[in-house]
């Protein structure tokens, strides 16, 4: 794993979190720990350990509580992350194959339970009551997001507050929980939590809504899926809404929303939609909402003591609008 | 729900815990709800959470403790029964059609993935991490327990030990934990958790044996499900392995596991199967092989003060052998 340069405050002991994941892909059968080992190894940033760490800067820190809620974090995230491609049947993240496109889908089922169990027992490690329930409650967050949408389908196309409850579901609550939980096993002020809590909060908002813009501006060597996979799986994020309120009417996005083509016709349909949104004043609309979550975040940093870290934070925020991967 | 009659002396709080249970099934989506609503209705004995509260009775009991946490256990169980209803593909449940026949494998990912959360909500509101390490620690071995199975499918026959090892993971590791934590819980000496611990433990052995032997000797209306089902899923239990044992050579079940027959002459040869099983031998070494895990419940229980919850706890594991559902 690549560390971010951003993150070298707390590159060592983003190590020791890389060490905790690498354990738990230790288990006695060799195909399943193949399939471990490649989850984690699939080049994730690790951002949500890296608030953690970041966040208990601003308590006493505690690296033996602190590493193991760090690697919960990231265990979770990738056991929603495996469910999420068995649900979306994705066939592609991070430029590999997603499981479900080499297992049974009661394989993937089962090592997404197992990534829960050890994202249960690392949290628990951390011996704190509050933050076993802050992570119980934001699984039950990002659950409930999930259901709400697989229930909505067809349902028309979402309004701009119901595509930001959705992410604040999907990405921004474990954002939130990762930097609030940090705050809280340290024992950092109240204020410093509700701090840390407003700016993962924030910070993740805008997170996804650049994975989302990206996902069209992006290539697929940088992606490592194809360009316009969400409007391929029928997703609409936040560039299509704002494309579909300036062009109310037939247009080749609506077009291709309304499967009204198949087979060869419908990955033009797919490009033709995609360049319609890219060449639209969407993407700049989709950035501005960006930036104003990381205004907020920073706002919020603002609020903690002006420490390396605090400056970390702010840099990491940055960091977000200007990422290409 | 009707309660047991044994478990009287715990029915005003297992009507409680009833209770927490509707309430998880109160999202704000009228499907997801109906389907959780039907989950929880169809018809569980509460063994469980019987247990969390029997155990809770050995230490200070703490009603408002012990409830969240026998609802987590039994979350905790509806959680794992619905992934598994998945991954072997199960027709029927409780003489239900499980969630897979009528839901797309994303919802049901999903349902089970909220239980879970719900599950880990729960027992953190019994603010005790060693309550919280316990179950996530169980939810492992479920979950390696699973993953071993899936990865040894067509690696031959198991042997009883192997069977015992499944049967441990799947069925005994969350009834023991369900009776110890009820007690560690509760502030109950290490001595009388260590019992609670071992009778949970004993009584899961012996329970998940009779329900195998009952999928042969049962009915189906008894059953919810037709005869012989774990057979026709490849699922060798203790009295095919029996069986077997007695009848090395070429036989109707080793004929019908060989796959040798289909369509019709499947169903057929799985009846023939099924009374080669009930007519021999295996019936009765597969009960005795309960019965001494049942006796080793009572013996556990015996370590306990002399109460009526110990009488109830032994009441319990003669039902366990005596029960035809």
């Amino acid at each position: 794993m690549k560390t971010l340069t951003i993150l070298s405050p707390v590159a060592e002991d983003l190590q020791r979190v890389e060490q905790r994941l690498h354990q738990i892909t230790q288990v006695e059968f060799p195909l399943p720990a193949a399939i471990l080992a490649d989850l984690f190894q699939s080049g994730g940033k690790r951002l949500r350990p890296a608030l953690v760490l970041l966040a208990g800067h601003f308590g006493t820190y505690d690296r033996s509580r602190l590493i193991p809620l760090a690697a919960a974090v990231e265990t979770l995230h990738t056991a929603t992350l495996v469910h999420d491609d068995l649900i979306d049947n994705s066939l592609l993240r991070r430029g590999n194959p997603t499981m479900n496109t080499r297992w049974h889908g009661g394989v993937v089922v089962l090592v997404g339970d197992y990534l829960f169990a050890k994202a249960a027992e690392l949290a628990a490690e951390s011996e704190s009551t509050e933050v076993a329930f802050l992570f119980a409650q934001t699984l039950g967050v990002i659950c409930r997001g999930e259901l709400r949408q697989a229930f909505s389908i067809g349902n028309g196309q979402p309004t701009i507050s119901e595509y930001l409850e959705r992410i604040f579901s999907k990405t921004a609550s474990l954002f939130a929980s990762s930097s609030k939980s940090g705050a809280v096993l340290t024992g950092a002020t109240p204020s410093h939590c509700q701090a840390l809590h407003d700016y993962g909060l924030h910070f993740g908002m805008a997170f996804q809504i650049v994975d989302d813009i990206l996902d069209f501006t992006g290539t697929e060597g940088e992606l490592g899926k194809p360009v316009g996979s969400d409007l391929r799986q029928g997703t609409i994020t936040l560039p299509t809404i704002h494309y579909l309120l300036a062009y109310p009417g037939d247009n080749p996005v609506s077009h291709y929303l309304a499967n009204s083509t198949d087979g060869k016709g419908r990955d033009d349909a797919l490009q033709a939609a995609v360049q319609c949104i890219t060449g639209s004043r969407a993407i700049e609309l989709s950035y501005n909402s960006a930036r104003e979550f990381i205004s907020r975040a920073k706002e919020a940093a603002l609020a903690l003591p002006d420490t390396g870290y605090r400056h970390t934070l702010v840099e990491l925020a940055d960091y977000v609008i200007e990422r290409r991967v």
